[in-house]
């Protein structure tokens, strides 16, 4: 096709997780270049001066911000290809208040999960459970949350499956004793080469977490 | 059409306001239903289980969430009126990250400047004026954030309008000093019958807002 497809990337970014998984879903070549956050290239403060965040799809020298928006892009303009947002209405809403749900609540709840303890990270523990049996209500007894096609909600929650062992193991916490059917879920959703390659080690991810936990606590940032 | 279509409702939220004018400027018919905050309806608790808030659009019995979704959802639902979001898949990423920036910065920023004072007033004005300069930047010359076309970024900050007398007054800041491109715009989307039917009067806004806060003030919840 011709198309320049650049992602600045974060190997343990679970935003950016969703946009490697939504490109090689679609088959989509791309070029990833790792950015260091203590060191933000002149190209991500370029593309993307409103946030400065990390990932940024720089399509054809357009760039594109935001995971959810970027996935709902990369779809939008990919859409013979593996199509990841239902094409009714209804569902499209549907699919995009679950990824929009995993965007207020997941992250920021798994933070205080990995990076606190005593009564803040107990508080968190019981919400971030509450969170997952939500999601895995939604889920019920579907293979997907879009049913029998891996899709948005797939793509916006499944990142999360890199950081589990680490919820696990700060939280004290057994996922598959809480919410068993989202872990099978997970699981299905790792067979996917889209996924599996697109996610790291969740071992690295832990002690990533752990050195960061440090520096947070070095600038009282917890 | 035989559409059945309600609207959990608050007159004051900048949220639901964004539904009546996608609503009006479709000329869809709808049943506004008045929500009180202080005792929510068994009707939203049913359809907005997981945030309990308004608004919440009902379709043919069928509930959409979150403004921005339920905006694109009667933009996805009846596209062929006035359509809100642009045909092209970069424009329409683009509409979406700056509906999403009016969503992460101007409603709570604006909330610490009306219902805050001192130090924590002063930094949250800077921050205010610095997001609204940025929308106006972004804006550039065009009549409205879309281009010539009233669109989904429109639609998701014209309802601050109402709160800008509000803003101003607890400010104690002149927005036509600091950004008078941006109410030269606001003005333009005024005239629009869509617009100016769904906002609420700017003195009852204040007079609902000092009102919120001394309750605020009262729960030590500022």
């Amino acid at each position: 096709m011709g198309d320049e497809v650049i992602l600045l990337d974060l190997w343990s970014s679970p935003f950016a997780m969703r946009v490697r998984i939504a490109l090689n879903e679609k088959g989509i070549d791309y070029e990833s270049r790792e950015e260091d956050l203590s060191n933000k290239s002149p190209l991500l403060l370029k593309m993307n001066p409103v946030h400065k965040q990390v990932p940024v799809l720089i399509h054809n020298g357009k760039p594109v911000s935001e995971s959810i928006i970027i996935v709902q892009y990369i779809d939008d303009m990919w859409k013979d290809i593996a199509p990841l947002l239902p094409s009714h209405p209804y569902e499209r809403a549907r699919a995009r208040f679950w990824a929009d749900y995993v965007d207020k609540k997941i992250y920021g709840t798994g933070k205080l999960v990995w990076a606190t303890e005593g009564e803040v990270q107990e508080v968190a523990k019981k919400e971030l459970i509450e969170c997952f049996k939500m999601m895995e209500s939604e889920l019920g007894e579907k293979s997907y949350f879009g049913g029998n096609t891996f899709g948005l909600v797939d793509v916006a929650l499944i990142p999360f499956n890199s950081w589990f062992y680490a919820l696990e193991t700060c939280g004290n916490l057994s996922l598959i004793d809480e919410c068993p059917k989202l872990v099978a879920w997970a699981k299905r959703c790792m067979q996917r080469e889209s996924v599996s390659k697109s996610l790291p080690d969740q071992y690295k991810i832990y002690q990533h977490l752990l050195d960061l936990k440090k520096k947070l606590e070095a600038q009282n940032k917890v």
